[in-house]
């Protein structure tokens, strides 16, 4: 199953990255650009499935940190990411034999491309989250017992480190804010090394090549005049994901937004289309409860999206603006998702909000 | 000239480093009880003159990082500064021949001898500071050319990493300063790690000694009812701190100060015994600038500390309370820390004071 992705495929992975990213997880446009100046160079990206790689392989997965909104405002150098995964296998006094995503939506899919092409690796099918969340250590990997640390960072000045809070992800989060913080709000990482057997038991495998069926899909959709949402329910049907539907469809009429913490916060009202009902959504960094008249209707870490409602365009949080015509369209998280182990990590307590999960195909 | 500090020595120390902490650095009297446990233990301290330690030894500076406010309320738990050098040797692949100071002013006086005496290391008799300061770019080291990176810091629980930002040490500040805040506002740390030969070209020496011989200067001036001001006037001359005088006595009339960024800001106001002078003094961490009545009479990096008028124990800027009666006593900085190069680090205006450094023996 491993396969070269081709230049045509990463504009379809980084919209369904943007889908996947929930709102949130940084604009994947700036990454897939980088990306593609890899290819122009003759650079390629060879994915694996996670039955691929061997069990006793080091994995060391890639991504960005920092809030949306800083990183869609600061351009990268480029190389950012490669260093930081060259700084961990300096400190581990071990090579990668592969990298992967953290995060499969939002920018965070395109950063593991950009590291795969840039030194040569093989990039895995899979990654810890099956959408964006605004924190480190809500991963099916930590949820399942790796350990985020050691975490290696880089920035665009060179500047580099090494973090290790143990097995302690949560404060491994807070340290690497408080640095990515200080960087001017971004930074780039590798964490979580892992041996090819803990990536086939803790990540949530085919996410990079959901993203591209998502992406295609939309681009398919459009281009034969098809119902993009009835496309959309269709795919997911197929896939671990299962169950995807429109819940709402609407005008936004407010949108309020911040950014405190390192972290997109905020909420928006959207109002039924000739009809009274709003829906509000709350997100911080991507949209974690959507409410119907003050009625749960779906909530983390079930994938809340808000699409635009002619083309399915995926607009994140940082694009919403009054007056938008949207569908709020949502997505069961696969199984590994939804265990006790996992709400207990990024559950909807853990983001502040006093409601129980509820499956989204159970809401009525 | 190498020598065993005895049980003795240790108070003494720490009276000599709260005064050469000119205000600020943390109060040494929790790090002196961490190193008289070591010796109750049967652990000692041995000291190294720079001239006797070899040109291609390694020598790991240790010390403590945050606002000394918060080192005062929080409890360490002894090894967190031992653990910072172990892991610096870790990254560099290579033990350490020694340790030493980067502060001798306040709490950082201690941290190296309990490293020293935990890991049977010899700490060198000299520092970076000459003093206290702030932050840690304000260091002796840096100004000629000796890099803060790698740092490695530890903490409370177990968390540990390193920091490199290459020659850029105003960055490392930062970066350690993010990670601190994010500690809980304090951290261990090892850092400017540098060769003997690299010690001898760019420390301040002697500074442990001084610290010692400041504070059985006080100790022996109270047993004998001598006056400490001249015991101490007299004590400077014969160092290389040489101008030493009090500037000012009165009583604490006003105190204003506030924790943010990490640091412990504010100023006092202080109005002679008998008259309708004013000398206001201006802290961040360390006393920065004393006026009075609106003319600036001793600036930093010139030591500016605050006695108790009868019995010159050192004030810290956080025990400065209304009503305290006070003599503030001024203390020419070594040439070394007076050359453009090094006002261009820790002078007047690195602090944001709208003031030219003036050698306080020149200002009447």
């Amino acid at each position: 199953m491993s396969r070269e992705l081709t230049a045509e495929d990463l504009p379809d992975i980084a919209r369904g990255a943007a889908l996947l990213g929930t709102g949130g997880g940084g604009d994947p446009y700036l990454g897939r650009l980088l990306v593609e100046q890899e290819y122009r160079q003759g650079r390629r990206v060879q994915l694996l499935d996670p039955s691929e790689i061997a069990d006793d392989a080091l994995v060391i997965p890639s991504a960005g940190m920092g809030a949306p909104t800083v990183r869609v405002e600061k351009l990268p150098r480029g190389n950012e990411p490669s260093l930081a995964l060259r700084t961990l296998e300096e400190h581990l006094g071990r090579t990668a034999d592969a990298t992967m995503p953290i995060e499969c939506g939002g920018s965070n899919s395109m950063v593991p491309l950009l590291v795969g092409a840039q030194l040569g690796l093989p990039v895995i099918d899979a990654d810890g989250m099956g959408r964006a969340f605004p924190e480190l250590q809500m991963q099916t990997f930590g949820v399942y017992g790796v350990p985020g640390s050691p975490l290696a960072f880089s920035g665009a000045h060179d500047e580099r480190g090494v973090i290790d809070t143990g097995a302690d992800n949560r404060r491994l989060e807070r340290l690497a804010r408080g640095v990515t913080v200080q960087m001017g709000g971004t930074a780039s990482i590798a964490l979580f090394p892992m041996s090819g057997k803990d990536v086939r038991r803790t990540a949530v495998p085919g996410t990079i090549t959901l993203a591209l069926r998502i992406g295609r899909c939309l681009r398919e959709s459009r281009d034969r005049h098809a119902d993009p949402f009835e496309a959309l329910v269709a795919l997911f049907k197929e896939t671990m994901y299962e169950h995807a539907r429109p819940v709402f469809r609407g005008r936004i009429v407010d949108v309020e937004r911040r950014t405190t913490g390192g972290f997109a916060r905020g909420q928006a009202l959207i109002q039924a289309f000739g009809g009274d009902s709003v829906l509000s959504l709350v997100f911080q960094n991507e949209h974690l409860v959507a409410s119907v008249d003050g009625r749960v209707r779906v909530v983390v870490p079930d994938l809340i999206t808000v699409l635009d409602t002619e083309t399915a365009e995926p607009i994140t949080t940082e694009a919403l603006r009054y007056g938008q015509r949207v569908t709020v369209f949502a997505i069961s998280a696969p199984p590994i998702m939804r265990t006790p182990e996992a709400l207990a990590v990024f559950g909807p307590r853990q983001f502040g909000l006093d409601v129980d999960f509820t499956p989204v195909e159970e809401i009525e």
